[in-house]
């Protein structure tokens, strides 16, 4: 959870918080089914289910089973249940998205929808935001919440789950400028894995081919991470055109469209659209983090996070339950916590309270010992490099938090770069 | 999106960061039915719905009308339509929970709904955590999530509405300490708003009468916000005792209590459960927060909201557009914004920007003007007071770091106590 809360913090952080050109949404998760009409979601969002016609029953997308038994997803030819090997019914196209009904009566005209995306959240409010944030294209929304899609297959851990949360970010740029401002959403979504720690050699951006192109795109790319059960997607970069807005101006009857109050010029915004996964983006960290490695003869295991996104930053352990030493690394701990994420742990040897803390990937640890009673100097150590360093009580505060502002590089590529 | 943000941040310090016995969680929105058998939503969840059988057709809670028709909730006595004055049908009770189906089939097997609150994932979630999280009773777990509820009468502006987020936080005790921690929480959930700037004469803590009460609790306070539309409950703390575990417990077939490793001893934990609206929660500081003034024969718009909760902590402004003041400014504003949400502008009179900052409760204000050019030093502006002080550049970033954690008191509550 404190994990996640980073990711999703560091989004906000770069999308946001350090720029002065996109601004924050909130949009409804049940929304007018107009939306999904216009979106093209409510036709079209939809999986080739197949069930088992022998003893198991079990459902399955077509398209799965074609890759995986065929080789090929539009492949022709005989599948099977994976299962139990039975015979498949005929393909049915399901759609993703959750029914519900607003109201109390079960009418046609009472259904309405779960979002299976934040993105249309964000088009039905561009003439909102146009209206009252001072901004001109080239502007984005920026949205993180959940969406909800009943997959037949959900699965590989939380990489595909119902329920997940999304963080996109629509980007209005004026027609002309689309194509640039597509590579350059692309090169910044890159490096914000990078800059994160991810390794660059377990990252890469693959184009889609034609074939594979939605029909709203004329260009899109995924960020993909090679995790253990093969390149998967986190994150999609699209040029999604002016598609959005003239299909929500169509349904809508609003002209969604920029007028420049100088010149009179007026456009439909292309859009740029970075989309990213919370928890893909969570679950890669943790698996490029994980390392097991020899020290003195014995295994640690740990997680190199960066330390911006380590649930806990920092760990103040007192050497012995005795001598005043509880007392005072209490009284440290209380201190940094009021900045940052802290831990006080007295629970077993010193060496398994290290452990520990490497395991959940705290960046640093502070030892209050028999010194600290006499000179008020604790022991700095830090997770990756098992440096340890004196250091005056007075100068902690202001270290740690000098540190978390710093660039960091991921002691794993070093590793990596020498094996 | 960002004054909404920060409320929720500072629920997470005050509930996660700044404690040591609550943790994090996040539970599933669409949860599986059992849940809500065992919690009782299933069954008396629900509101007594009327329809207008006069021209209108609309639909009605039958409490409220007779509360506004008759005095009283449950008085006797005929009640009609509000819009229409037209005959109402016999009430039926109507469960407020969103409905939906998992999976391609809609089957009475795959019904699910919606979460009507957070906090049946966090008492269904208790046995993990006690497993994983290193912690005892008393201890708390703490979640901050959407919640959905099927109301006939949404309204209020944003008090009440179909889809809401929720800041619950339920805290795990042994028996005999429930009456004493039920009266910390209340203490400290009250001191929360006044911290952050609510004025204490419009906070009142009320407990519940013996026919309000609801099944599962013994004791309830309702936080109550004198709104302009009169006092509304922000909050509820209740002593919920062992009802939501042992319900679990019965439900689930898993034992739902705490072992002592140490003397063997066991038993159900009670619960002292605080929970909070998030939306309700941010109408409140700003409807404190906003106040209109007259400063030198002219009216001041502006918002007084504490310095965390302010949306944007510091607008850097050049006074004038030109002779290298905007790239100074410029150069300010990208240092800042690392540290802290800030703005930039250049449109318009000064006098003009500053009203805009007011407005949206940004607690202080740079200017770079003529003489910052010759000797480094901006003139720093406080909201409240609308003091002006000059300051050197470098001193800026380390000076508003501080201020933002120094304690800070509503200059509407001294205005209030004048007047």
């Amino acid at each position: 959870m404190l994990l996640k809360n980073n990711v999703k913090g560091e989004w906000w952080r770069a999308m946001i918080q350090e720029r002065d050109d996109i601004v924050a949404l909130d949009s409804a998760i049940i929304q007018n089914p107009k939306v999904w009409e216009a979106s093209g979601h409510l036709a079209g969002f939809t999986d080739p289910l197949v069930q088992c016609l022998g003893e198991c029953k079990r459902r399955w997308r077509e398209d799965d089973l074609r890759e995986q038994q065929l080789g090929a997803e539009d492949a022709e030819g005989e599948i099977r249940c994976p299962k139990c090997d039975g015979e498949l019914s005929e393909p049915r196209q399901f759609n993703l998205m959750f029914e519900t009904y607003v109201g109390p009566v079960h009418d046609e005209d009472d259904k309405a929808y779960l979002r299976p995306e934040t993105a249309q959240g964000i088009f039905i409010n561009f003439k909102n935001v146009l209206s009252f944030a001072r901004k001109k294209p080239p502007f984005g929304i920026a949205q993180i919440g959940k969406s909800f899609r009943n997959e037949i297959t959900p699965g590989n851990f939380i990489f595909r789950t119902l329920e997940f949360e999304q963080m996109e970010m629509e980007f209005f740029v004026p027609p002309a400028e689309a194509a640039e401002w597509h590579d350059r959403w692309m090169d910044q979504r890159m490096r914000w894995y990078t800059d994160l720690g991810i390794r660059p050699d377990q990252l890469r951006l693959r184009a889609h081919g034609a074939d594979e192109l939605s029909h709203y795109s004329s260009a899109t790319s995924d960020i993909e991470y090679l995790f253990p059960m093969g390149w998967s997607e986190l994150e999609g970069i699209a040029n999604r055109g002016d598609f959005d807005l003239t299909q929500h101006a169509k349904f809508s009857g609003e002209k969604l469209e920029y007028v420049d109050s100088g010149s009179g010029d007026r456009f439909v915004p292309h859009v740029i659209e970075p989309a990213a996964g919370v928890d893909r983006a969570m679950l890669s960290f943790m698996v490029d983090a994980y390392d097991v490695e020899e020290v003195e003869g014995r295994e640690r295991t740990l997680l190199r996070l960066h330390p911006r996104l380590a649930p806990v930053k920092v760990a103040v352990l007192p050497l012995v339950n005795k001598d005043g030493q509880p007392e005072k690394a209490r009284e440290i701990y209380e201190e940094l916590r009021a900045l940052m994420p802290a831990e006080y742990d007295t629970g077993g040897s010193i060496g398994k309270r290290y452990r520990r803390q490497d395991e959940i990937g705290t960046p640093w640890g502070v030892t209050v010992d028999h010194q600290t009673m006499e000179d008020d100097t604790v022991t700095l150590r830090d997770r990756d490099s098992l440096d340890q360093s004196r250091i005056a009580i007075g100068e902690l505060a202001e270290k740690l938090t000098r540190r978390l502002g710093e660039p960091w590089a991921s002691p794993k590529l070093g590793a990596a770069a020498k094996s």
